[in-house]
């Protein structure tokens, strides 16, 4: 459909490594990308991105349809042009906001956080979403201005943001979601898949979404529609269960239906654990806010042995003990904000409230993951991926 | 008294530029110093204020001692050392703020933002300051908790803060306050100036402040008593009257006892306009916190001939106007921020609260005084400091 190349240069398992080639150049994959929610990871400028070495973002149609506005970016020419990014972007289909905004409070799951403030939303609000088989109905969480997210008007507008690769609209359903509901909705994401396709016209790659919750007859029905249409990737969404297990058997099923020059996209994953097992299970592309978002929070990554299973590879940098602590944030990190600064300079940084603090430590963070996802890539080169995560203790 | 040297290199007329060299370098002069109030300039990394060639920081005492507390920063090494900046620092002595946040509060004057929160604070709130001869009594503005800063306990600070120059305790009048408080308040100014001297140990500069508001005989009696003492720079601080012309007078007044060996230090000043007026009487040293606090409030500096004296050079970069503005901030700026983003983009950022707007334009504000101070001292080198400022409609 669009311009998409994907050559697989090493296996271990169903581990691979491939270079993505997109419009804005190659990437090697399995690779995370950074989120930019609003054309913008937080606090991180893109001079910063290619200083990381990040070599993709995605950001959000749901936002960015809303602020500035699509007709914007476009006249500005594109994200690219709007962010001074140089590299592939991907947009995702505004499916996933209208979800977390919407039936995600009223259900108590999902990301519960109003997109300014960082706050938490009173799960008992009103949901500001409505599902046809139309498509998603919803209210602007800036002003409250009614929406109707059609598939039509997702790539539509995805093509007005003007990114390497965009997402067909699909319906997310809620871990709360019954059975019944979930099989009614697969039939429409599937369908939104159809009327994405027929819709989109340039020359942007796109990915379908398998759903499917965490019934196997569900995922494995998805897996299969969504894998016969002429997507240029697939991607896989949705609710993942209630356990670990849960999120493994889901990989497990579909596996066999995933064309094998295809990359796969794990939406939303950015969790350590959750990465290797994506990608011993074939995944391809993770994206997740937990790099920022946990900074923000006052979490910085570590890697073993200071990271462990149980710390979640995370220490909580913003504690008294840390105040007069001259070591880094991880003593075995060699990023910028490790080699310049001290543990008791961004505790205090952070207490003190200046942004400076979430500037260093998203830093950190990012580094964090984008070096692991190179040592992944390098394992899976040297047919070690399996030992390389249990030197993460995983 | 401590370690500094200044050799001016040129003159033209009262201006002049000079090579002042402190314990962590030297600098030219004349130079605007960003202002690092909690150790950092708010919103900017050390490596981004190395990029943008400052070359001196002044850090605020008063919130320092405060928060994480100047025992933490000596047990870190220093501010140089906390901060991960190599250059000079300067420290003040905790007095301005003591009266911003307490007397100004009372007099509906100074500057009564919240250190936290950039909120006006209520002007009815009680004073939190209570000055004698034996020092500056205040409650701390982050926990209430009682202080008392005598100008012993203020070398002692800086001391453990470890500035390469610092400032003498003064105490700060209120253009509110009447000659007769003021003419006893120079002389506890006077008092503490030479209990700051003996109470001095380290190989760190002092300097001294000029005081007595906009009094002709107070200000000649302050700096001529202050410059009899064996400083190694001198400052002129407190309240510059109510106009333009009132301001211009102190540095006429004062400029007879300047030596003309040490260098002059205008506190708190950096509007254009004063820094044009300042350097033509002789001041070679300036700091404000405009850069970053414009930055913050939505205002971008702009150069001739966007900027004049009508727009103060700034314009509002968050109307409306600029939301598909595809130019910079300055088509005459060649900054990193203005190279590398559009007007919409930042206003985007800005409307969206996102805190890399703070840095882009913050960034760009520090440039745009940064180069303003370079011309400066070309054109001192040149005796064509006139014209520049003609040059800029001033």
């Amino acid at each position: 459909m669009g311009y998409l190349k994907f050559n697989i240069t090493a296996k271990d398992g169903k581990a691979r490594t491939a270079i993505l080639k997109l419009k804005h150049g190659s990437i090697m994959t399995p690779e995370l990308m950074p989120v930019a929610t609003k054309a913008t990871v937080k606090a991180i400028s893109s001079e910063d991105l290619e200083d990381l070495g990040a070599q993709l973002l995605i950001c959000n149609t749901y936002h960015l349809m809303l602020k500035p506005g699509a007709d914007i970016i476009e006249k500005i020419g594109g994200l690219n042009k709007f962010m001074n990014w140089k590299k592939p972007i991907l947009t995702d289909s505004g499916g996933f906001q209208a979800f977390s905004l919407g039936l995600a409070l009223k259900h108590g799951t999902g990301k519960m956080y109003h997109p300014n403030k960082g706050e938490k939303l009173q799960s008992s609000k009103k949901s500001f979403v409505k599902i046809t088989d139309k498509g998603i109905f919803f209210r602007s969480v800036y002003d409250n201005s009614p929406h109707l997210l059609t598939p039509e008007k997702s790539i539509e507008v995805q093509e007005k943001l003007g990114a390497d690769l965009i997402l067909a609209l699909d319906e997310c359903t809620s871990p709360m979601s019954d059975k019944s509901y979930v099989k009614k909705s697969i039939d429409r994401t599937h369908q939104w898949a159809i009327r994405c396709l027929k819709a989109h016209k340039t020359d942007q790659a796109i990915a379908g979404i398998i759903q499917g919750s965490s019934w196997k007859d569900l995922r494995k029905k998805s897996a299969k529609f969504i894998c016969s249409l002429p997507f240029d990737s697939i991607a896989v969404g949705g609710s993942l269960g209630k356990t670990k297990l849960d999120m493994h058997n889901i990989l497990d099923w579909i596996y066999p239906y995933l064309p094998e020059d295809k990359p796969r996209h794990f939406l939303g994953i950015g969790v350590v654990e959750d990465i290797f097992e994506g990608v011993e299970r074939g995944m391809d592309l993770f994206d997740c806010v937990s790099p920022t978002r946990s900074a923000r929070s006052g979490y910085a990554y570590v890697r073993p042995p200071l990271g462990n299973k149980m710390n979640k590879f995370r220490i909580k940098f913003t504690t008294a003990n840390y105040k007069i602590d001259k070591r880094h944030l991880d003593p075995n990190c060699n990023c910028k904000t490790c080699k310049n600064y001290s543990l008791a300079y961004i505790n205090h940084l952070y207490k003190s409230e200046e942004m400076l603090a979430h500037k260093l430590v998203s830093y950190h963070n990012i580094h964090f993951f984008l070096q692991l996802m190179e040592e992944i890539r390098t394992s899976i080169k040297k047919k070690g991926l399996k030992k390389l995560k249990r030197s993460w203790g995983l």
